[in-house]
């Protein structure tokens, strides 16, 4: 009879331990292919295990396939092929738990990141309280999947602030929810036809430039002229959608006028082309109303609305949505393989949020603290710099982008600030084609400074950049 | 001077209604292109409103683009497309709200639904409390956007669970956190190159099968035979990737015998290939051990795996990982556009749910009570349907399907069952190119039903198509 002799512990179950060491006996050729294995009572007794033992075993490896059954005359070992049983070593090394939880050092002082925002007035205890409260409904209930489009209740709240505070004309019936603009702008260019030719405002929003380039679609920059996307060379471009930001142009900063904006309409109602319109920080403007979205001036079903949560509420819930004309939501409604990519928890806890004015009161609270941040960047600007640099994009959104009259290139300003702990960020990476024999521009986000910081940071470039 | 004649109301600030009033003018036509606007201090006085109220709405106005400013002349009105400001009349209707919140009624008593799992038994209380000392952690630090990849924390104890329980071989550094299976499979689909033919399984799960046609990606179906995909198509196929479900083939539960998973891993090292594993219920398995992933028996780096905590934990999390072997994290990790779509929230708290114990206690629990009701589903069709119906998939996972010897077809299966109150589900769909001739097979998931409602379906079922 074939040698079996197993050495067993007391952890895990019999049955595991003796079918365990089989299939390393089989795995390493110590039993060859098509040799016959003992009978359940003859090996029960050998090893003195129950017969049960050895037939769920028995059971395992027929089920896994190392071991075929004939009838009527028992268990044959298959042929495999062996070397794949050598080499594969990886242990998982348990050390990693511990040095996972090791930080990184902060070195930079002044981090003018432009993803981040403000959380410190965040009314965390109201979130607390609504998030305990949609977990507790219907004990657990939305745990299950709910509306793959999104919660309805929610996209009729996002509907009614649209309207009210973005000039948004839709139902909440147009209104499709997911996780991250980029996720839905990649559903929104299958639904226009991915086999179609984009464009995209050149600067433009670079992880978008990538995601397109990533899905396999053809794409055509389009240079921009003082009041956004140039009308002509898009005339010209025969492209059939386009991405744009007309609220604060990404990252210029341009505010595309009304005359521009019909243009653009007109334009796509000719080609019967679509707009994507990212109104990615149409909430924050600082001087004045926000200026309404583009799409509450189409009456001909052109333009893809885009919005999120990330910046004016929480950036790691990752809820965004965007808003479809009707003859786009006719296509994703028969396409009945979307599912819903936002946790249903958050769309709940958002919902009540929205419902109880809490929304409404916090984008009031975020507009005015950024407006004092925004305020005391361009007063700090103004009063150590003077007139020896130049700021495009002010007045909208958490950004600016500043042009020092230094004749530093983009990468010397970036470091000369890191040497002295203040982070910048660099402006080529937004370019198709990086502009050559142009000032250097840095890109600053504001949002998660505080007034004096914002200052302190302002000093400190001052010195790296004309000290 | 140009007539001006707004009504006041007391609700908004005067500025905002002023430029409401005078935007209206201008989009209805009623002020004419390069008209001069009265100077800020004859509209003032005429208006009896303060210089300050007049400029603030003037600002707004040049901001939009619908007045420009002429240097030491004053504000002309722009020329602009008027029909677009005649035929927007869309409203928010408010009643929407209230519409929305009637339920459907449920009119199928018995629903064999496949997507739903058993949350009855959800450790609630435990969730709530690691979800709220998420919340409570460092004031909402959770809030901010965390690691693109996913939280380092929860990748390490993911590594841990697939090296313990499926027998997986990664390291954290190989894990990518994403908001659901078809978002993590369209990214891994790029990274292998979306040009490259793939092969699918046939029959298999629709979804990813129209997420590729969406994509653009060039699939080809492989037909299976009773050990699952079969090989000698593959290699006819001239594909470079195959999505496979070796664990319980999708939808059939075919289980791949280890000569079959040596077999493709042998091609895809030949072929320089990438097999997608998708280990969609792996965990369950109610005769023995689950079987082991394909992952880990591969060394040449050939094998993706897909993981999703949708059917083991909480649907509407949206919470699912894939590991890349080393050549794919090395794409995924230099290119930079990739933003994290699963709330950093819920990352946190599932960390805390597996750093206590409480996932493994959770799991074992789910598999014994998904047994019971497996059992019961078993048991009920021999005792009512003794020989009349096939059963296929059955030992794992959270479905099987049936094939009753009544020569009905799928949709007469179906539609016999709901005029009984019972719910089951159609094959046909998951097949590239249904098949013909062949007795009509419907599908039967058992998580979400008790054991006497799964005994009760069968009776009625049986009714339905034999009676």
């Amino acid at each position: 009879m074939l040698k079996l002799t197993p050495i067993f512990n007391q952890e895990e179950p019999l049955y595991c331990q003796l079918y365990n060491y089989i299939k390393g006996e089989i795995q390493n050729g110590n039993i060859l292919a098509t040799t016959k294995l003992p009978s359940q009572r003859s090996l029960a007794k050998h090893l003195h295990l129950s017969r049960n033992t050895v037939d769920a075993a028995y059971q395992q490896l027929v089920a896994e396939g190392y071991v075929v059954s004939k009838e009527r005359e028992g268990l044959y070992v298959v042929e495999l092929e062996s070397d794949y049983f050598q080499t594969s070593h990886v242990k998982f090394d348990q050390t990693q738990l511990k040095q996972n939880r090791e930080q990184e050092p902060a070195d930079m002082k002044y981090d003018f990141s432009y993803g981040d925002i403000n959380l410190k007035d965040f009314p965390y205890k109201i979130w607390r309280k609504l998030t305990m409260q949609s977990l507790d409904e219907e004990h657990g209930h939305l745990f299950f999947y709910g509306d793959t489009q999104g919660e309805l209740p929610l996209r009729t709240y996002i509907a009614k602030y649209l309207y009210e505070a973005r000039g948004v004309k839709c139902t909440a019936e147009q209104i499709v929810i997911g996780a991250g603009l980029q996720f839905l702008t990649s559903i929104a260019c299958n639904l226009i036809g991915r086999n179609d030719l984009f464009a995209m405002e050149d600067p433009g929003y670079y992880r978008v430039r990538y995601l397109l380039q990533d899905h396999g679609i053809r794409m055509k920059p389009i240079p921009l002229d003082d009041q956004g996307i140039n009308i002509a060379s898009l005339k010209n471009s025969s492209v059939k959608a386009v991405y744009v930001t007309p609220s604060h142009q990404f990252p210029i900063g341009t505010v595309m006028p009304i005359s521009r904006r019909l243009e653009l309409l007109e334009w796509a109602k000719e080609e019967a082309a679509y707009i994507i319109e990212d109104d990615y920080d149409g909430e924050f403007r600082y001087a004045g109303k926000p200026i309404p979205a583009l799409q509450g001036l189409d009456s001909h079903d052109r333009v893809i609305y885009m919005g999120s949560f990330s910046k004016s509420l929480i950036p790691s819930i990752k809820l965004s949505y965007m808003v479809l004309p009707r003859p786009l939501i006719d296509i994703y409604r028969n396409n009945n393989y979307y599912v819903q990519t936002v946790s249903r928890l958050h769309q709940h806890t958002l919902q009540l949020f929205m419902e109880s004015g809490h929304w409404e009161r916090h984008l009031n609270k975020s507009r005015n603290n950024y407006k004092k941040r925004y305020e005391a960047l361009i007063t700090a600007i103004h009063r150590i710099w003077g007139d020896s640099v130049n700021i495009y994009g002010a007045s909208s959104g958490l950004h600016l982008l500043l042009e020092p009259n230094n004749n530093m290139s983009e990468r010397e300003l970036i470091e000369t600030a890191k040497a002295k702990g203040v982070k910048v960020y660099p402006t080529s990476i937004f370019y198709a084609t990086p502009p050559v024999n142009q000032p250097a521009k840095v890109l600053l986000g504001f949002a998660n400074l505080a007034e004096a910081e914002i200052e302190k940071g302002m000093e400190l470039l001052k010195i790296a950049w004309f000290d």
